[in-house]
């Protein structure tokens, strides 16, 4: 097994919690309504609190190699935007409330799934946090797919919502299961996970709760990928030039 | 007893919670280390929740005596900036870290033994949220008053900030103190909070941690008042501006 691969399979999780928990975090005090408002935020804090256990362990991995000492600060905010390995669906932009649920619901069913079958990694650490994130994902998905089905089946302008943001956003859900090289490079020492064993489960609950929504799934689109291998869309460069402004602005401040 | 009173009071402990918690979600993303832009992240969805809370009893408050049905989205999202009555301590904009940690400590030492006060209020509702905040304030007390030590007694630079920031904060300190017109009115009644009593241990508090922290405390200075009672800083107009934008825009919404 190639210590490289595992340090970019971390980093490609790391990456996709820490992107999309900011733009839940985009939120906060935006939110519809005050309930909801802080479920987003919860959300956002669970996100962004499993990409800081990712880093931690990619930090460790790559100091275990020797060279200069590597923080998870480090990865978060000092890194470019063609070194993020996120799925592109992560980092798309938040849209109406609605495209916000939505790509919640699709990541939220993905991630549950695969921390799914990552806790029964032969990494043990890999194991643990993803035993650890599941947790949390298990209420996000639940929390995701009612709002889905409460916009789908809900008023004409609800519905007409959902469906314009299911047109945007499932272009981006194939690559989910496209696996990156880092992901094929693990996959024999039973360390990672089988995308194409979790996909029909994926697709499964999606079916389900767009049925369940009345919402029509976008199938037979073409599908966009690169994300996991550092080619990303112009927003994910936005996104960092702000979260990543004052770190940039202050190398090493303590402030 | 005056309704109208305790539903003010209410309000206005809502309002503390609720900008406050606005100011620090600013942070989110910024925060100078993934570590700390959790912890503050977490204060302030701490404090939204409070708001809610203060905001659902104040509702019920208002609803009780007839007329239209209020909620608390309505009172966070669609009353004015004179109707809010917050502190002026809590809409004071962020500036560096060093400013928001000292803001957090003088308001969370404020909240600690308010709270402590109000848990045994006559009122069982006010008695119940002020108990259930305690929890999150205490917490709050301590990291808050773990970074003015750490600033304060750290680098020339760092030192040098925090008496900037005592400066620029010292001033909205008394007003905590000064009793408003709907704070006259419930003491009598043994609801609220003798405000003469809690503040010699704030104060006494505050004189610990800044001595802990090497820094000289601004006293003698001019104090600001007229928050509790509507008149605010420039500051909070663009707050509400920002975060009651989506409601306004879109009454009733449900995105």
């Amino acid at each position: 097994m190639s210590v490289q691969a595992l340090i970019d399979y971390t980093l490609h999780l790391g990456d996709n919690a820490l992107v999309l928990g900011h733009r839940n975090s985009e939120w906060t005090g935006h939110g519809p309504i005050l309930e909801q408002d802080i479920a987003l935020s919860n959300i956002a804090l669970d996100l962004i609190g499993q990409a800081r256990n990712w880093y931690e362990y990619a930090a460790r991995l790559i100091n275990g190699g020797g060279g200069k000492e590597v923080t998870e600060d480090v990865l978060a905010y000092l890194r470019d935007s063609r070194d993020f390995r996120n799925c592109l669906l992560a980092e798309q932009t938040n849209g109406d409330w609605g495209k916000t649920v939505l790509r919640q619901f699709y990541f939220s069913a993905y991630q549950f799934y695969f921390y799914g079958a990552l806790e029964h990694s032969r990494d043990k650490e890999l194991a643990a946090i993803a035993e650890k994130s599941l947790k949390e994902v298990t209420y996000h998905l639940r929390w995701s797919s009612e709002w889905v089905i409460r916009l789908g089946d809900g008023t004409e302008e609800s519905a007409s919502r959902m469906q314009r943001a299911m047109d945007e956003l499932w272009t981006y859900t194939g690559e989910l299961f496209v696996p990156a090289d880092y992901e094929r490079k693990l996959s024999p020492a039973g360390i990672g996970v089988d995308l194409a064993a979790i996909r029909p489960l994926w697709e499964q609950r999606v079916r389900e709760v767009l049925k369940a929504a009345r919402l029509e799934s976008g199938e037979g689109v073409w599908m966009q990928t690169g994300g996991k291998q550092g080619k990303h869309t112009e927003h994910l460069g936005y996104l960092l030039a702000e979260m990543q402004f004052l770190q940039r602005a202050y190398p090493g401040c303590e402030w």
